[in-house]
């Protein structure tokens, strides 16, 4: 069984309650776009695909409550991240099929239609960078949790080991909120894909052991010269791994591509509250007195990574400014 | 008030239990050598110096129980823990005198008083790296706790500090058992040291942003190349500080040095069990499922480092081979 992170029915939007898993597998409804709005800032639903067509299904749930004018709904679910590129192309589109006149449910379907095949056609480009037996590194969750379904730097995992290849994947846990051993290693552990948990400190360990043949990462947005937006970590991840001759892959669909942004110095990092650093739960890990920042994510310069994994091809940096805005009328 | 990791009475060695803190200060004596190695091995005492002084008093409280001999205490004791080079020579210096005739009593008291006067050393000749307002990052607990008063690497910075020094430090949380969120910020809040606990993910974010002036950590055992055995992940903030220009420093008393080791590629690292990353408390972090690798260390190649900070002077890797073995009397 493949992994969906979230459907839409009459009854409305259902997302698969990230923050429970693997403990439980939670699945919350939404029928206001004030709980879709909510569901993202709070990371019931997270990576950067995954928030688009939420945000998506949000817009068209917005047009069918009283009061809402499209402005006004896109204004809401922008508001709820600031990082990924993708939830503002979701938005988009379907707020301006819905000033249009256009179905805004058709267009939140065709907009996830368009990402769910993105994703798979990242699996069928990426698998060949995987042909025989190799040991990869992924940070964070960029499976189905993070993109409705495949994944972005899962898929070519996914369609390779489905091939027979020997894989092996190294799941960074992901500190602060435990995305690599919460939700990777889930998604793995589901599909009997070989893997181990490692703490993010470690990975360094098994690069110089030359025990990693590949790291390959998602991401939540990419400027036009190629610097990437991703999870805290994937820095340091990028880095060690130049170091280490080691190639390093970002998979992505066009939406998280950002044509009008020229460099990465402009992306917007969000920086999330101290308790998710100081407490796991009812446990206390620092002192109340210690400060704490919590940046979510990090901006790899574009001269680490070997290659953007595509839907139509894997490309390197310099070509990210080929890549046109997806999404928009214009 | 100075913070102390263990001392030793007539009722025997009183260890703080690093394992409750912050939440919880609570001391354990022990009698026995048997509870000695126990205490070391489940990290009760952790931290290379504070484990050569906790088992030259392990070996201190064998001379005074029946049926052990200097040989067979030792040996029970060097089978604690693999990695910090400490531990062997806090052994071998009690065992040496105990074999000899003397004390072991006073051996192990001459032992602990040898290793709180270097780590005090190592602040003097440090805090000159910190003489202006610095921003310096620091892995892991190589504070007080680690080395019975003082610390390693934070004694420069106790220094620098009471110096009236505008310091700021960059505490990484040390996943997985968070020596940095739990004992270096505690030992900083005591000492009402300005800091901030971040991800270990975050710590590159902050170097490349010229948050970080200077890294400086421990170390569990040294080669005569300058290699660094230390807790694993502190080989990817010595690639990334090395990226970007930001100098590291490694901190250490002359029983961390072993001058038997050529290279680091001969330093045992020890891997811990699997429940240090899958779980927190009773709280599950990943399926159960899933594989998990727990290297406890990573060997930091000596280019990495720029400057190894001893009781005796700031010395670059290549100056490493001119120190002798410290408590040997050979």
């Amino acid at each position: 069984m493949r992994v969906r992170a979230l459907w839409y029915d009459r009854l409305g939007l259902h997302l698969i309650d990230q923050r429970r898993l693997p403990n439980a597998r939670v699945v919350r409804t939404y029928r206001k776009v004030e709980g879709v709005a909510e569901a993202i800032r709070t990371m019931v639903v997270r990576g950067a695909p995954s928030i688009g067509v939420a945000a998506a299904y949000g817009m068209a749930i917005a047009s069918q409550q009283r009061g809402w004018t499209p402005t006004r709904a896109a204004k809401l679910l922008a508001s709820t991240r600031p990082t990924a590129h993708d939830l503002f192309v979701g938005i988009e589109a379907v707020r301006s099929a819905w000033t249009a006149g256009e179905d805004p449910v058709e267009s939140a379907h065709w907009y996830r239609e368009r990402i769910v095949a993105e994703c798979q056609a990242i699996g069928e480009v990426g698998a060949p960078l995987f042909s025989k037996r190799t040991n990869v590194l992924t940070h964070c969750n960029a499976g189905a949790l993070a993109t409705v379904e495949w994944g972005t730097a899962l898929a070519p995992i996914r369609v390779a080991h489905d091939h027979g290849v020997d894989l092996f994947v190294w799941v960074d846990e992901t500190r602060p909120l435990l995305q690599g051993s919460r939700l990777t290693a889930w998604e793995l552990a589901q599909e009997h894909i070989p893997h181990a948990v490692i703490v993010d400190n470690a990975a360094g360990y098994f690069m110089l052991r030359g025990d990693v043949d590949a790291v390959i990462v998602g991401a939540d947005r990419i400027a036009r010269n190629g610097d990437v937006a991703n999870k805290v970590g994937t820095y340091e991840k990028a880095v060690v791994a130049h170091e280490n001759g080691i190639p390093f892959y970002v998979a992505a669909p066009f939406s998280t591509f950002d044509p009008r942004m020229p460099t990465g110095a402009g992306i917007p990092v969000e920086e999330r509250g101290a308790e998710e650093v100081r407490s796991l739960g009812s446990r206390r890990l620092a002192p109340g007195r210690s400060g704490v920042r919590n940046p979510a994510f990090d901006v790899t310069p574009s001269r680490y990574v070997t290659g953007f994994v595509t839907p139509l091809g894997v490309i390197p940096p310099s070509r990210v400014r080929t890549i046109r805005q997806m999404g928009r009328t214009t």
